[in-house]
C-alpha cells in the first residue's frame, strides 16, 4: 500500500479516507488549520495516524508563524479520545529544540510508528495459529497508523510468515471503517477476508467460526481498560461468553498512565447525521433522534492480552499495566 | 397508521417497505406470482405479515385458476425461516372449503392477526414499568404483522395506557428495518425513540440505559429456541451479561411444535449485495466476499419470557413450551 500520509514541498498530503475504497484522493494541507480540519472531519483517523498527522501539523503551525501554545490548542481540540494525539504533540513541544529541525522530528515520529507496528506484528504473530479465523472491528491497519497497522499489523505479520488465515471484518457502523478500509487493505495484500455486518459477529462465534478477536485501541488506562471504536465492548462480552481470546494490539504511546481506569476516558459523541446517513445516503428522516458515541470502553477483565512493541502483556494486569516493562 | 396490506378489487396492495420511510408506494399484486415476488423481494416482510400476505396470495392463486398444491409450492418457497407462512397456507388449504369463500378466510386471518397482536400488547404491557427504556431490534411492528405489531404492540399498549417510555431502536443492518420502519412507526405514534447503530446496544446496557429488551420472532422451536432477525442472538447474550430482561413477543402461530430445538430451523442466507450496499449506495467493492445470514437462533435459556396472545410464558420452559396452554 502507498503511504496515506505524505510530506511534500512544505505540504501535508492526506489520503481522504472518507472516499475509500472507491476514490483515492489526497487532501492537501497547506496550514495547521487544514490539518486540524482534516483530523476533525476524519479525512485521517485511527489513533496512531492522528498522532503522526498532528506532528506534521505542528510543523505547518511553525511555518505559519504560530506560537507553541496556540499550535497545541488548535490540534489537541480536534478529537478527544485518541491519546496518541496528545502524546505526539507533547513530544513535539518537548523535543523539537533538541532536533533543531522540527520536520525531522515529525518524520521520525512517522517512521518510528511504522517500525513499532512491525514490532507489534512480530510479537503478536505467535498468538495466531495456522488456519485460524480472526475477527476484527473498525480499521487498525496501515490507514489507522503511520503504516502497517496494529491489529492488522499482527494479521499481516502472521500472513507474511506463511500462516493461512482468514479474517472476518465487521463493517463498523456508522463510519464503515471495516467495510471501506479494512476489507480494502486486506484485499490489497491478498489476505482472505469476509465482510459482515456488526450484528453478525455473535452468531459467527456461536457457529464456532471465530478463533480469535484482535482490535486496536484509542486510549488504554493504567489498569488496562481500553477505549476503542464503538462496538468493541459488545464484541469483548460476546468473545468472553464464547470463550474466544480477545486481544488488543497497540503501541505503548496509546497507554495513558495518568488515568486509573476507563471511567476517566472522555468518549467523543459525533453528529447525528452520521447515523441517519450511510455514505451520503439517508436511511432515516431528519427528525429521528440519534445517539452516536464514537467509542466505548472495554474493561480490562474482558481482554486476554495487549500486544505491544515491547511484548505481550497477559493478565493479571495490576493497577499499572506497563510496570512489566518498567514504564 | 394506514394498513400496509389492502385487498381491493381482486388485487392485493402491499406498501413497499423497501422504500420507507421516504416514499409511500403500494405495489399492486394482480396474481399469485406478484405476491410471491413481493414476499421474496421483501416488499412485505415480518413473519406474521408474510402469513397474511400469503393468505391473500392463495386467493389470487385460486382466481388465477391454479391448483392447491401448486399454489402452496409457489408461496412456501419464497422465504424459508418464518413459520407463519407455512401456518397460513396450511390453514387456507384445510379450511377454505368450510368457508366457501376463500377471500373471507384470508380477511379473517388478517383481522385475527391484528386482534391477536392487541391481546399480546395487553398481556405484555404489565411487564413494562413507567419511565423505562426499552431496546428493540428489527421491526416487529404494524408493518411486520397484519397491524399493531408484536414487540411494538407491547410497547404501543404500554404507551396507550399512559406509561412514559422511551425506545432505543437498533438500525438493524443490512436491511435497516429499525432505522427505516421501527423509528418511523414509533414517531408516527408519538412514542419517544432514539435510533442507534447495532453495535451501540451493548455500550448502552453498560451505561445502565436499557431496562428491558423486547423483540419479535420468525420461528420458535418447541423448547423455546427462537429464530429472529440477525443480531438478536448477540443482544440476548449482552442482555444476560448485564442482567437485563429479554422478552420475545409472538403469536402462537410462530411456535413450531414440530421441531425439538433451534438446530432444526433453516436460516435463510440472502444475496451479498445487501451487505455491500446500503439502500442502493455501495459501501464495499463488488469483489468483497460477504456472509449474509438473515436470521440467527437465540437459545431458550437467554430468553426471560414469551409474550403471546394466550399469556406470558416464563421459565422453566420444558420441552414443549406451549403445554401450559394445552397446545
Amino acid at each position: 500500500m502507498d503511504s496515506h500520509i505524505i510530506w511534500e514541498n512544505d505540504k501535508l498530503l492526506l489520503l481522504d479516507q472518507r472516499q475509500l475504497p472507491f476514490k483515492k484522493i489526497y487532501v492537501e494541507c497547506c496550514s495547521i488549520y487544514d490539518v486540524a480540519k482534516a483530523i476533525k472531519d476524519m479525512v485521517v483517523r485511527g489513533a496512531p495516524a492522528i498522532g503522526v498527522a498532528a506532528a506534521y501539523g505542528f510543523v505547518l503551525g511553525k511555518i505559519n508563524g504560530i506560537d507553541d501554545e496556540t499550535i497545541y490548542n488548535i490540534l489537541i481540540n480536534t478529537r478527544p479520545t485518541a491519546v496518541n494525539l496528545e502524546w505526539a504533540l507533547q513530544r513535539c513541544l518537548n523535543q523539537y529544540k533538541d532536533y533543531g529541525d522540527l520536520l525531522e522530528l515529525a518524520k521520525k515520529i512517522h517512521e518510528e510508528d511504522i517500525s513499532i507496528n512491525k514490532q507489534i506484528g512480530k510479537n503478536g504473530k505467535e498468538l495466531i495459529n495456522n488456519g485460524e479465523n480472526i475477527l476484527t472491528h473498525c480499521n487498525a491497519g496501515a490507514l489507522a497508523t503511520g503504516g502497517y497497522g496494529t491489529a492488522l499489523g499482527v494479521i499481516r505479520a502472521a500472513f507474511e510468515e506463511g500462516k493461512r488465515i482468514h479474517v472476518y471484518v465487521d463493517e463498523t457502523r456508522p463510519y464503515l471503517q471495516g467495510a471501506r478500509l479494512t476489507a480494502y487493505e486486506l484485499m490489497e495484500d491478498g489476505i482472505d477476508c469476509t465482510l459482515i455486518c456488526d450484528n453478525m459477529a455473535g452468531y459467527l462465534m456461536r457457529l464456532g467460526k471465530i478463533d480469535k478477536v484482535i482490535v486496536g485501541a484509542d486510549r488504554i488506562a493504567s489498569n488496562g481498560d481500553t477505549a476503542n471504536k464503538i462496538g468493541t465492548y459488545s464484541i469483548a462480552v460476546l468473545a468472553m461468553h464464547h470463550r474466544i481470546p480477545f486481544y488488543v494490539a497497540a503501541p505503548i504511546s496509546t497507554f495513558d498512565m495518568s488515568i486509573n481506569d476507563g471511567s476517566f476516558i472522555k468518549i467523543e459523541e459525533r453528529a447525528p447525521y452520521e447515523v441517519r446517513e450511510v455514505f451520503g445516503t439517508k436511511i432515516a428522516t431528519d427528525e429521528t433522534k440519534v445517539f452516536n458515541p464514537s467509542f466505548d470502553v472495554t474493561p480490562h477483565y474482558l481482554i486476554s492480552g495487549f500486544i505491544t512493541e515491547k511484548g505481550v502483556i497477559c493478565p493479571p494486569y495490576g493497577n499499572f499495566i506497563l510496570e512489566k516493562f518498567n514504564i
